[in-house]
């Protein structure tokens, strides 16, 4: 049977809110789809943000230099890690897909969402130095962030206040959802439905819905392979900066002093 | 009397990090420049980092659909909002300056400190609609991210596997600091200090040491001045387009599709 699992990591306050109703409507056409569904309901978890020597049981390595990331791979290792973060994993880990479904709280995702990724993805777990990027332990899994916003598109254009979108997504969608080899999709962006009409809100509820029917079957973002970099400056082998800019265009992070290619961090295949 | 006050906002689990070692030596130095400074040691005071109803004292306005920013507006408006945030709103307005020192958690700030941008920057006292980025309400206080990395340098260049700093930093930089209006300076960024020798830890403490001593007379980063967007769509004015790009240079996000211009999040008049 190829039953797909999906993981929504969902992170607002109000069950009345957009947000909600977007979760609401992943559920809904995933499972009619014959997707497995679970749903990590952040707040109503009471999920713990904050990267602690409490996220390990037992003693740690080093008190006197508490050390997060290399405390936290000993203790996962040792299957030390707390109760939370161990079961956030195991959802992690049988996904095939895993929607990001959040409020956009200054630029980026709120805390306690931050701490979702701060918490969950452990070093050894989702990343080591050697399996990283287009080498990395998610490669098979997609991921998706799905957004509202406070501001209106045209601000967060290349031209606009806010900066491209393009640039504000790159440390999240590179930084995080790649960095551990996820293949991205294209974010969900609902912008200001705080400030549409009803009936602009149920549009942008109905766009989303159509886009659920067909989504496991989307391409990924393009981000430049790891073996386009050289193993140990991780900088583009010299050879390849021609290439990566003629072939593919350069990305928003990756922009070897180009101008940045329009939605590359938005659309897939530009 | 001019003496300055600064606030060092301190995010780090550990007394024994370099990341204490770098708040200590600006404590230090400020000190010894007769500025009075106040820490926010955010792990030491168990920081709540999740924005929830808690936050405000008494009923909330519309518990069927929770807006944090207009719930928590309304609070502060009133005196309702939590004791905690109430003092770190204090200390904020009090600062000439202010220090974020942090390590870098997947491309931005812990959400211990996340936390503290969502929970203190409260609509209506840090922002509104008309008082933002260069009519922000911070714009007579200074605010500099001072931050260690994993990563070497390299990764983080425009031909780097990690993209454009520049990239990684405004949304943090614009999205939080100058949107609130903060004159920022630029960032004081560690090189993975956990990969050098002593003798290379010790010299990035004492170039922090030196720059530490005339850093109130900083010029900040540019960022391009509100009145050259259009007040509605906040998009720069046509006839503005090409005067950025020739007299100041576009900026990371708003970069009207020009190269970035490098460093223009590192450095000051570039």
């Amino acid at each position: 049977l190829a039953e797909k699992k999906v993981l929504i990591v969902y992170a607002h306050q109000s069950a009345g809110s957009f947000s909600a109703a977007a979760k609401e409507a992943a559920v809904e056409v995933l499972k009619s789809k014959d997707c497995s569904v679970e749903v990590s309901d952040l707040y109503a978890m009471k999920f713990k943000a904050t990267a602690t020597a409490e996220d390990i049981t037992g003693e740690v390595k080093n008190p006197e230099h508490f050390r997060y990331a290399e405390e936290t791979k000993l203790a996962w290792d040792e299957g030390r890690l707390s109760a939370d973060i161990t079961e956030e994993q195991r959802k992690l880990q049988e996904a095939d897909l895993v929607i990001y479904q959040f409020p956009l709280y200054w630029f980026t995702v709120p805390a306690i969402l931050k701490g979702w990724f701060d918490r969950v993805l452990t070093l050894g777990f989702a990343y080591t130095k050697e399996k990283r990027y287009s080498n990395g332990i998610f490669k098979k899994t997609k991921a998706l962030l799905s957004f509202t916003t406070g501001s209106q598109e045209t601000m967060f254009s290349p031209t606009g206040i806010n900066g491209d979108m393009n640039v504000t997504l790159w440390p999240l969608q590179n930084g995080i959802l790649h960095y551990c080899g996820f293949q991205v999709l294209a974010p969900q962006i609902f912008w200001a439905p705080a400030d549409a009409a009803p009936e602009g809100r149920s549009a942008m509820l109905a766009a989303w819905n159509t886009r659920l029917q067909g989504l496991l079957d989307e391409k990924p973002l393009f981000f430049t392979p790891m073996d386009y970099f050289d193993c140990e400056s991780f900088q583009l082998k010299p050879e390849n900066v021609e290439k990566c800019v003629k072939e593919f265009g350069p990305t928003a992070g990756t922009h070897c002093g180009k101008p940045l290619p329009p939605n590359n961090q938005m659309k897939a295949g530009v």
